[in-house]
This record gives structure tokens, sequence and C-alpha cells, in this order.
């Protein structure tokens, strides 16, 4: 059974539309590489109540569990005390972080950097290839920033961590001039066929270039191709535009 | 009491990251202005039972719900069959809704468009300005479609329907030259004397503009400002960048 992963963004700004979220994607496209099932993403506020009700919730039902934001810090910043509350346990200071952040700030430091070395405990510190910046993970959860480009080079520095025996998912695109009501026959057609691929369609709004991309999704390499493959001879002459 | 709202999103595309979803910063903005807080997301796969049981979850907790995506005409849009089953109704066909289709697609239309028509029994059909592309809703649950363009178009064609006594939220923003760690004092004693307005704090990674932007938001535009400036006049000389 291949794993399933859920993320818990955290964050007002998102909720609020003043920031778009980006580490979803940026998760979701770095564990289809792994073979993870991304199923499940919630966005709450940045309160711990809410993110220790949730942490618990999501750890239960997924092998893997990735928080982003409210790791600052400020007053907003109340990630690891949401997750101590769901795991009943204190938050302590971490000397080996504290020793990071004195080194990385030198003399500017304040106590409002070291408000950074507050972890839960038991926390685990997992250096990727960069030991400057290690991930706080907590048995299935790991603990991720809500900057993008810090998400995404902490996220890639968890990839040893991650990597597991799941094959990767492999996908395959065709853009086609036709609308989803008329290709419709040629997708069901594969659906049926194909039980092993999942096939999506993805309408587009006056765009000259294409109408419809239909996607396809799977762990085997060959049958995406062939699901791929049909689906594009199913249709009458000049309707896919192109197929990647 | 303001009013909240949740937006349930439905779609394999956003958890494959095949596609960055913008229709949550979109009704986040849209229900700002209308004093309405988004205070839930939540991102699920194209299944029946999970849609089933979110609608119900969501519905029961806050005062309007918002689904996006899983209504065209392929297998994968399942939205009208799980809101169906989370209200325990039927699927019907709408004939007002096949006249609109038969209308617009002429001498093309197909079976496969036509199952646009296909709603939940007692769907309240609401026209904006456009009678054209009337919104299906149900109760508190207003249903759109995942495409970004219609998605924003149709929410807009909402607004006299969504208005309400809320007064809309103000946003004011500091950006900072400093990090968070170097402002936390300033932001703690404006957080403090301010509960009527809520402070954010959202750094950048290696942006040449600002190191911080510093958010106050809330539904007296006077104390917003008022919290702006107190926040601004405690930093040191040089350190605000702009405000807006």
């Amino acid at each position: 059974m291949a794993r399933t992963a859920a993320a818990l963004v955290i964050g007002n700004e998102i909720l609020s539309g003043k920031v778009q979220d980006a580490n979803t994607a940026t998760l979701a496209r770095e564990l289809r590489a792994l073979g993870v099932e991304l199923t499940r993403v919630v966005v709450i506020p940045d309160e711990v109540s809410l993110i220790a009700a949730e942490v618990n919730a999501l750890r239960h039902a997924h092998d893997l569990v990735f928080t982003s934001g409210g790791v600052g810090p400020t007053h907003d910043d109340v990630t690891v005390e949401g997750i101590a509350r769901a795991l009943g346990r204190r938050v302590v200071r971490s000397p080996e972080v504290e020793a990071l952040l004195r080194e990385h700030y030198g003399a500017r430091c304040t106590e409002g950097h070291l408000r950074m070395a507050d972890v839960v405990e038991g926390t685990e510190l997992y250096s990727g290839a960069d030991p400057r910046w290690p991930t706080m993970v907590l048995g299935n959860i790991f603990v991720l920033p809500g900057v993008p480009e810090i998400y995404r080079y902490k996220l890639e520095g968890l990839r040893p961590r991650l990597r597991g025996a799941d094959a990767p998912f492999v996908l395959r695109s065709v853009y086609t001039a036709l609308d989803e009501g008329e290709i419709k026959p040629a997708i069901d057609a594969v659906v049926a066929r194909f039980d092993d691929v999942s096939v999506g369609s993805y309408p587009r709004w006056r765009d000259p270039e294409y109408a419809v991309r239909v996607t396809f999704d799977g762990r085997d390499g060959a049958r995406v191709r062939e699901a791929a493959d049909a689906f594009a001879a199913l249709l009458p002459a000049g309707a896919v535009i192109r197929s990647e």
C-alpha cells in the first residue's frame, strides 16, 4: 500500500487573501516524484487549539503530515505550541538550534530570534544536505516554514528521509481543440479500459492554444502512455493539439 | 456576530500539483470586502463519499460554504453527486439549465454537455448580472466551477446575494528593512494595545526591496490606521521602507 500525505497550511495570510499559497503545489510535485499521494490539504488560522486538533486528525489518518507556516519568532507563530498541545508535550528550548541561531545572527541576535529555538520536547532535528537549517520532525509530522523559497529548500533536503519503496507517479497530458462535452465519449472509453490510470480533464477558458488538457496519471509508465495514446487515437483528426 | 465561510476545493489536479489553486485567494479577497471571514479551506480528491462528508462538516460549522471544481461533464466531475449525498437528495435534470445549454451549444450539443444540467433536487439557480450562467445554491452552499476565470466571474455575480450587514475588513501594510527578530518588540507592543486589530508578519527571502511585511487588519478603519502608525513610530529611523 503506497503512502499518503496531508498538508496543514497554517496561515491567516492565505485565508485573508494577502498571499496565494504556493507551498501546496511544491509539496504535491515533490511527493509525486517520491510516489507518495497527497490526499488532503487543510488551511486554518494561526490558532493553537485549531492547530492541535487538526494535527491530531491528520497524523492518524495519513502516513506523512507536512505543516507549513507559523514557525517564526512573532506572536502569530504558534505552530510549535499547537503541535506540542496535539502531542501532549511541553515546549522546550533546543540548545542545538539556539547555537545555530547565535552563530547565524551574531551580535544582532535578540531574544526574538532565539524564540525560534523553542521546539516541542522530543523533536528530532533532521539535517539533509544543509546542517545549518535542520527540519523539526515529530514522528510522521514534518514542520516546514511558510516562506516559499525556504519551504522548497527544506523539503528538498528531506528527500533522503522521505524516499521509500513507492513507485513514482508518471504523468502524460493530451491537449485537445474540442471541449469536454465533445471528448467525453473518448475519455469514458479510456477510463473503462484503464482502471490503473487516473484520468483528469481540465478545460481552459478562452485559451487560444487549446480547449481541454486531459491528463493520465499512474505508477506504471507503460500503462500511462498506452492510455494517453488510446485516448488520442479515439479523437477525430486534428483534435489533438499536442501531447507531452 | 460576523459571518464565517469555508472553501471546499474539489480537485485531484491541485493535490497532484498539476495546477496551483488560485480560487482560494480570489474567494478570500472577495469575502474580506463583504466583511465575511474565511476560516477554513479543505482540498480533497474527486470522490463522492469524501465530498459528502466534507460538505456536511463544513455547512454546519460555517455560515457560508463555497465549493470549487468538479462540475463539468466528465467522469471526474462528481461534486453534484457528492452534495446530493450530503443532503440525502436525488440528482435530477434541470429543464432550465438544459434549455440554457441547448441554446449555448446549438447543434453541437451532446449528451456530454447536457450532463451539466444534472443538479441536486431542490437546487436554487441564482442569476446575478448574467442569467445565462446561474449559480447552483443549496441553502448555505454555493457551487462554483474550478476554472479560475469562471470562478471569479460567478463569484462576482453572487455579490448582491452575499452582501450583508458585516463591516468590510480594512488592511494596512508596513514594509520594513529589519527582520522579524528585530521588529518583534514593536509588534508585541502594538498587539498588546490593539486587541481589535489582527497583526500579521510576513518575512521575505532575499528580497532586495524589503525584509518583512507587517499587516494590520480589522473592521474599524481608524483603529487599523492607528495601529499601523503606532508600529511604524516604534521602529528606528530608516526601518520603514514604505506603508500602504
